[in-house]
C-alpha cells in the first residue's frame, strides 16, 4: 500500500513471530503425561507462518487493545488451527504424511496420540483465554471464549470440514464453494481479527469494517491456497501439493481456471483493503500489509 | 443416607434428567451442515445416565447457585463427556462398536464424521458457557470456561487418556492407577461439582469440601466401573464388557481382586460422604444420594 511498507512490515512480522513462538512455547506444556505434551508441542512449535496470531496482534495494535489479552488470543487461535491440522491429516480424514516439511503428528506419534493431542490443544486454547490470575478482565475473557468457540465449532471450522468431506467429487458452484470455505478456513481467520478487536473497544462501525476485512482476507487466503495447490511443489509448500485435484475436490481453480482464480484473489483482496479504509482507524498499515502478504504468499 | 431418601432422590433424578434431555436437545444443533449435526445429536441424545449434569445441578441447588448457569454448565460437562466417548471408541483408540446399546458414532457415520462431531461437541461445550445474551455474569462464564478447560485438557481427561493408552500391559501400582483415573474420569466428574459450585458463591471451606467430595466420587466411579467390567454383561452395560481385561489394562480389580475392589469402593464413597458433612451446607441430601447411586449402579 505504501512504498516504505514492505521493510517496515517485514521487521514487524519478524519481531511478532518471535514473540509468538516464545509465547506458544511457554503456553504448550512439555510436562503433559505419557508423551502427550511432546506430541502437542510437535504439532504447534517450529513451523507455520503464524498468520492467525499476526492478525490478532495487528488488530489489537490498530484498536489500541490489551496486549496481554491479544497474545493469549493469538496463541489460542493458533492452537485451534494446529489441532485442526493434526486431525485433518489423520488417515480417516485427508491421510497426509507431510506437514510443514515434517512427518505429520500421527506418523510420528501414532494415531491415538494425534487424536488426543488435537483434543488437548483445543481445550488449551480456551484455557489460555481465561488465565485465572485476574490479568484479563472477565468480560474480555468471556467474549474471547465465545468468539473462538463459534469459529471452531459446527457453524465454523468443524462444520466447514464436514462440508468439505461431503464435497469430494461434487460440482459445487461458487456460492456453495465460498460457503464451505467461509466455515472451513474463513471462520478462524475472521475470528483472528475479531479476537484482536475484542481486546479493545472499537466502535460498532469500526468492528463491522474489521469483520468485513477478516471475511475478505479469509476468502482470499483460500483462493490463493487453491492456486498454490496447483502451481507450487510439495517442497515449497511443506505439504503434499496437488492433493485437492487428486482427491477430486472442488476448488476455485477447478471452478474458474488458474487465471480466473488469480484475478478473483486480487479482487477479494481489494475488498479487504476497502473494508480497512472504511474502518475509521488511524493505524491500519500492518493490517493492509497482512492482506498483501496473504496475496503474495508462495507457501 | 436416610430412609426417605431413595424415593425422593429417584423423583428428583427423573425430573432433572428430563430437563437435561430437553436442554441438550435444544443446545445441540440439528442444522449443522453435511450430516455433522445428526452425528453430534446421535452422540449426545437418547442415552446415558447424565451423572455429570446431575452433579452440576445438585451442587448448584446445594449452594443456591444460578439455575440458568447450572443447566448450561451441566450440558457443557455432558458434551465434553460425550465427545470423549466418540473419540475413545474410534478404531485408533479403544476400537469399540457398541455404546449405550447402540452402534458407536464412527460405525454409524464413519470415522471422519465421528472425529469432527467430537471436535465440534468440545467447541460447543465452551460456547454454551458464554451465551452472548447477558444471561450469565461474565465472571461466572469466565470461571466456568476455565474449570471446564482444565478438566478436559492435558492435565485432565485428555492427559489421563494418554496415560491409559501407555499403560496397556503395564503393572501400575495403586498410586499410579489412581493418578491416571484422577485425570481420565475423575477430573470431569470433580469439575461437574466445582462447575455447580461456581454457579453460586460458596465459602472457601465449603468449596474445598465439595472439591474433595468430587474427587472421592470420581475415584469411586472408576473403581465401580472396573468391577462392572468384570461382573456385568454387555447387554446390561450397553457397551462391551470385559474389555479392560481383554486389553490387558491395569484395573482396581486386577490390582486388589474383586472383593478388595468392592471394599475399596465402599471406603472411598464413605470419604465422599464425610467431605459433604464437612461442607457446612444445609442441603446435601441429593449430593449424598448421588454418591450412593454411583456406588450402587449396575451399568
Amino acid at each position: 500500500m505504501n512504498a516504505a511498507m514492505p521493510d517496515t512490515f517485514a521487521a514487524w512480522r519478524s519481531a511478532r513471530q518471535a514473540e509468538i513462538e516464545q509465547a506458544l512455547s511457554r503456553f504448550v506444556p512439555d510436562q503433559a503425561p505419557a508423551g502427550l505434551g511432546e506430541a502437542m508441542r510437535y504439532a504447534v512449535l517450529d513451523g507455520g507462518k503464524r498468520l492467525r496470531p499476526l492478525l490478532v496482534l495487528a488488530t489489537c495494535e490498530s484498536v489500541g487493545g490489551l496486549r496481554e489479552a491479544a497474545m493469549r488470543a493469538a496463541c489460542a487461535a493458533e492452537l485451534i488451527h494446529a489441532y485442526s491440522l493434526v486431525h485433518d491429516d489423520m488417515p480417516c480424514m485427508d491421510d497426509d504424511v507431510l506437514r510443514r516439511g515434517k512427518p505429520t503428528v500421527h506418523v510420528k506419534f501414532g494415531e491415538a496420540q494425534a487424536l488426543l493431542a488435537g483434543d488437548a490443544l483445543q481445550a488449551l486454547a480456551f484455557e489460555l483465554l481465561v488465565p485465572g490470575d485476574g490479568s484479563l478482565p472477565d468480560a474480555m475473557s468471556a467474549r474471547l471464549c465465545r468468539l473462538l468457540a463459534l469459529a471452531a465449532g459446527a457453524d465454523g471450522m468443524a462444520g466447514g470440514q464436514a462440508v468439505d468431506l461431503a464435497s469430494v467429487g461434487v460440482a459445487l458452484d461458487q456460492p456453495a464453494l465460498e460457503a464451505m470455505h467461509r466455515r472451513k478456513t474463513g471462520a478462524l481467520l475472521q475470528a483472528s481479527v475479531t479476537l484482536g478487536a475484542a481486546t479493545g473497544a472499537p466502535a460498532s462501525a469500526t468492528l463491522a469494517a474489521l469483520t468485513d476485512y477478516g471475511a475478505h482476507l479469509g476468502l482470499a487466503f483460500q483462493v490463493v491456497d487453491d492456486i498454490l495447490d496447483v502451481t507450487a511443489d510439495s517442497a515449497t509448500l511443506g505439504k503434499t501439493a496437488g492433493k485437492d485435484a487428486a482427491a477430486d475436490k472442488p476448488t476455485f481453480v477447478s471452478l474458474m481456471g488458474l487465471t480466473g482464480a488469480q484475478a478473483y484473489a486480487d479482487d477479494v483482496l481489494a475488498r479487504a483493503h476497502d473494508a480497512l479504509r472504511r474502518s475509521g482507524l488511524a493505524e491500519t498499515a500492518t493490517l493492509h500489509a497482512l492482506a498483501d502478504w496473504v496475496g503474495q504468499r508462495r507457501s
